[in-house]
């Protein structure tokens, strides 16, 4: 019984520094070809674990009713650990945005594989930059600033297709992280120059839109 | 005349130059001691290429009237050129607000040198961390993660001083960014999923309040 | 007169200065939001310095005859510039081969767009790595070691969009390295343990099918 | 029994494990937010991980009689771990010398809160750079140089905040670690052009001023 | 009895973490003056840990048959962990080849110390540079690319000494790595612009060769 | 006229620029197979670039009759810039001392090619770690800290070749630095806890030695 214990707390163990590790790893160069999750051999790894098969149902299922993000980063795709890459497939219904926001850890280069779209950044001397991109054109929002895309069309989808130089860029959506988490009225109130009604007004939206 | 206007084109060119080999430079290691803006010799370079004075007047000026930062940094003080680090002085009067905002490119080490401060930031899965502050404490600004910082109290000031581990940091303000730079109000309503007045009202505040 | 001779001298030297600092430049972490090329200065830069629009031929040109290659990385797109991200279109008419190279600076994450793919890599223990891809599937190539592409359809046509962890990844294709540079006959019969007759064939092959 | 052998062994693991992570984290950019110590769960971390209290006593305890430099580096505040920044209150009493030092991993942005400050570093080439820092002066230490700071204040004492571009940017005090851990005195004498005498001396000095 | 399964078991754990924690570490700056393996302590590390012996044998033993490479990289000595640094020694009989290979984390600094070498290196432009080393030169080959070195002295042998900015460059030999590690004939016919028979010459030369 | 006093201003901006442009280099990932000075082409380089010369005297000179360091760094041998490696041969005439120093921007790891060598470094927490080293051993000094060489055989010179995992590490020799720079008496004086009078011993000791 001692040794069903042991290899439950041991099966533990083993789960938990997997998903530390994980964690902790760092992007830039690593020392080894690739890195193995938790306490795996290289011995055990095939093709597989270089591959991922969580993007196929982009192209056999219907558009999403709202904007949609799927992502292959290092959450989904473990094999990126330490390669300083991923991707994510952006689904913009007619009209759909995607709110401003940031990556903490990485540039966005964009392709518009489907419709078009109209896109922006600002910059840290608050300078917008604003773009409208056709099919097969490619915009990058450079490295921590604040952006968004919208399909203007109010017919047609778009699609697009973006790359990241990090394992786990990271996504700070403005909307949410401010106005959805919990922050002071009274605060944001003052940080945004407005009365608390207006802070209120704006959290119900949001907070309604999602449920 | 043709060496007075070789003169003045090579003036230029070095103005020039020097302007551009500082936003070019990378922060991490470098391959010398320091960096030289320019096309300096390290041979005319002494101490005074190493110190900074335009913090002088926080210990001998009058209280600013509103939350105010003062920054040294690349901009600032060009010895701090690859030494990967910068500092700002935070100066809170009673009630004051530094509004959400992020740094592209350092985490923040702040430290509470005069009254108390309340502050918070939220990380990539929408989650709130907050504290209140007492004189004397730090509190440490994940990298590129929306943060902010209030003086609760009504009477007295508060002072803090901020370390970061880049030469230049970045600062994106959130409401002066996303409210303040003339992104379409349409866009703007639906991400916020409120309606464009909202978004009217906030803009109008914003820019009076600045003004 | 001798100030025209200065303009050109100058203008020269511009030209020339703005290609050496692009290549001069590192890739990891940089001090501003963005790398504006040469001596340009950020006001007279807008959306359409962040705009590439070099891929939208893909969308309506026919298909290549033999397998081809089209990137945005820092030569075509200079905005990548310190932003640690590039992308290439991989085409593969029905049989076609993207024979084995190495990128020097960069893992690739191929994501197949149309088509199948078989792909494979080696890794420094000299283990083969393979795989079949699916429409919508994902591959990633760890940094800096060999691997290939192959459209095993033999009436379809296959397409891959692939993301680099760097604005220029560079490619090392194999073939063209070591057999169509000029390395001596006898160095590469003695490295490859073949004769020098074997070495001429392959460099035949490659010069003839390369016209 | 058995089991409470195994939660002994298994607290043991965690423990040395959590150090071990510590130790062998990297500093620059890292894959999340921020980094747990250990094997504990971000669900369990709030505002009080990210808070750092070992500071309050400089503001309410009496002057130290010697030179006293105090850190919120990593081992005191784990928070910092793949945060890049750091910082130490440095405190002189009338006259107090901080010895020549070095940071292995960092620069030094040192900021003067109290009083005035005589400090000085030494390049690659030999040459010494100097400066008399008044109240609300900052310097900067490059990285990794020999470097000295001197209150010659004879009846003030004088106090700064020094901020660093590592979570652990490390402290070796060419005193301490040329003259007090056993080097041999034959090997000083030659490194020094002295005799052994002279060099038993300042060992014996600095070992009885440490006493 | 349990506790003696416990032991084995996290007697395992330990092997397989200190095995596993080497794999993942990351090359550049680290928060620690050295990096102790698996969950070693500090305490317990002397002069010995930074000592390495496995060269020993190239002073006193018969020159090899064949190239021969002898590493002192992560693997053969774990103190070089977060250091950036290896070498390695490389021994060519009279007339021997070292075939065309990168190193994937790594420029290399080769000095040969005696005898001379033909060496040569291909650019991802393709265009091949090539020299011969007399006794006491030194070529650095850039990070990433292809590279040789060849004995071409019909009676004397060489030595070389090489230098890597990487605790584990890694090697990818051309001729194994793409010749002797099953890629498929076909696809490397195709690839190489040749005919299967000669690509299984090539693969056949080689496996006898290294039987 | 005027074109020869443009032609002298051209090339006395390219000489700057081309000693600036090393200077300010980065030492991490480069964004090209390898940097070319100042505004050179790389159409103009060939495999002369990638060689170094300098080395060959210390294979047909004498003995030198002190310590001597020869360097093949970013100063000597400008294809090193952005590769991360260099070395330096180190000869040690009997009895000899390479005094306490160290390397701001790398470790070193060295290698005994004549003769033997005692050897020692002191960590941060001020623990000295030594070795005596035999011919073919390898000794690594980790980043940043503070280690000297010694040739205790009173009669045979000894050798050794030292790799650097930074193309310009940089020497800080500890006497030289500290006593021969102008640092004040005093404030000498009070960081080695003894006299001046010892302070000026040491000094004029040093002066003498090396006029």
């Amino acid at each position: 019984m001692a040794s069903t214990v042991l290899n439950h707390a041991l099966f533990f163990l083993l789960a938990v520094f997997a998903t530390f590790s994980m964690v902790q790893a760092s992007d830039p160069d690593i020392l080894s070809d690739f890195i193995v999750p938790g306490l795996g051999s290289p011995n055990n790894i095939d093709g597989d674990f270089f591959t991922f098969n969580g993007m196929r149902g982009i192209f056999n299922s219907q558009l999403p009713p709202n904007f949609k993000a799927t992502k292959a980063s290092l959450a989904e795709f473990p094999a990126l650990n330490g390669q300083s890459v991923s991707t994510a497939v952006l689904q913009f219904p007619a009209g759909a945005v995607n709110p401003p926001h940031t990556h903490p850890r990485s540039a966005e280069l964009l392709f518009v594989v489907e419709g078009s779209l109209e896109v922006g950044f600002i910059d840290t001397t608050n300078k917008l930059y604003t773009q409208t991109l056709q099919l097969g054109d490619m915009f990058v929002f450079p490295k921590g600033l604040v952006h968004f895309q919208y399909n203007g069309d109010s017919k047609n989808p778009a699609m697009a297709i973006s790359a990241f130089g990090s394992a786990n860029a990271g996504t700070v959506s403005v909307p949410a992280n401010v106005f959805a988490t919990g922050i002071d009225d009274g605060i944001l109130a003052k940080a945004f120059k407005t009365d608390v009604a207006t802070i209120q007004k704006i959290k119900t939206g949001l907070a309604s839109k999602n449920a």
